[in-house]
């Protein structure tokens, strides 16, 4: 049996991709009334479990919830499970939560994740059994069990310890959120000559902060150090006006081998 | 007769927008012989004609070229212009033009144009009738004749002064590819994780240096108070990690209303 917590897009998809690879056994979800309903309808679960319940005959426990209810699910799940119950989790920062793991859970074997895919839409409603294709999928330790299941949902496993996890992602997914927020307001007193750069660029900024809370507050020290590390690049820019040709060849290079390598 | 100076993608679709609005006039080309030749198989122009013949007997000159070519046809035009004539430009910043045009045509009817429309192909290929449909089009100056070609290919008619402009146009469009331009590198190194964010905040760091040039050449003191002013946004999210909610709220907001006006 497989145990979901949190169904959501990410816990949903993960439902439906082990579905789709062939996995027959039973699948809970522990989550809201309304949430297992609508992961119900959508194929996703089969029935709704209480965590304790579920915890105690699982073979895999998924926690798919935001990341201080993930904190939460650690700091009581243990009591309930199997020894080796395999548990993972899919929260966006990983040190946190390792640790938080490392001081609660003797007889599970907890493995931290973070699958880097998602979507606009949220909710199980828009789970999706390729959501991991071709995505990167971090594991913060390793696990034969889980690995397994990574490539059977068609990710692709990235090794990578918790502290440097959070140093990337701070880079990569945490920085870019934060200049576009920063962006918005700016470009909105000027709105009627935006064009499809600005647009672009204020995309991310529509976010809801209900996920971004606990990002910013798992997270802080390396979103700062990034947040830093961007404003002396910008430094150097200014200092190299007007002629700024090494600096767009150099970005447009690493820009293609980003989409090469995504 | 309509004559139109550099027919790559801007000035191939004000050709062809002005021939959708009706104008059944001689449309001349006046660009290299490879552009004239791709300009007449896009249906866009009728003939390649010298700058000095075409300045002759035009009603309305267009100049789309990129802005160094822009300022040097100003610098030689009026000689050749029967008094009156209409002489607009679609560069991408215009105090550096409406100078120039200032200093340089008396005979010639000079107003400075910036339409804020655009596409990632380039060239007369890609040319469109409908390019300017529901775009902003910047006039630094009244004039009634421009003003109505403007309403004609369904442009949004946006006045405001030169030095207006290239402020605004620092803020919303130079801003907003510096710093993806600065972003591109950093995120490189972190390749394997990067997701939707990083790929959609580096897109603009593809852009080539061969148009940009020109516009960091031409206005690079808005430009380094457009970084300025975003740095210390920056500072003021650093100083409030990890608790944003405020600007997550008021970006979001910027962002929808952004998205409402374009």
């Amino acid at each position: 049996m497989i145990a979901i917590a949190g169904v959501g897009l990410i816990g949903g998809s993960f439902a439906l991709a082990v579905r789709k690879a062939g996995y027959a056994g039973k699948i809970v979800g522990v989550s809201s009334p309304a949430a297992i309903q609508a992961a119900i309808a959508r194929g996703a679960i089969d029935e709704g479990m209480p965590l304790a319940e579920a915890a105690a005959r699982a073979d895999l426990i998924y926690l798919a919830q935001p990341i201080e209810r993930i904190l939460a699910t650690i700091g009581e799940i243990d009591q309930y499970v199997r020894p080796g119950t395999l548990i993972t989790d899919a929260g966006s920062t990983k040190r946190a939560i390792v640790e938080r793991a490392y001081q609660k859970i003797q007889r599970g074997r907890f493995v931290g994740g973070h699958p880097m895919a998602g979507k606009e839409a949220r909710g199980v409603e828009a789970a999706d059994a390729d959501l991991f294709r071709g995505r990167p999928y971090v594991l913060t330790s390793p696990d034969e069990e889980l690995e397994t299941w990574i490539a059977k949902i068609g990710a692709r496993l990235v090794r990578m310890d918790a502290d440097a996890h959070d140093r990337r992602a701070a880079v990569v997914s945490h920085l870019p959120q934060l200049l576009s927020t920063a962006l918005a307001p700016m470009v909105e007193d000027s709105a009627a000559m935006a064009g499809p750069a600005a647009v672009d660029m204020t995309r991310l900024a529509l976010s809801s902060y209900d996920i971004w809370r606990d990002i910013l507050a798992t997270n802080p020290m390396e979103i700062d150090a990034a947040l830093a590390g961007y404003i002396e690049r910008l430094q150097e820019l200014r200092a190299s006006l007007p002629d700024l040709q090494d600096e767009f060849e150099r970005a447009a290079q690493a820009a293609r081998r980003l989409r090469e390598s995504t």
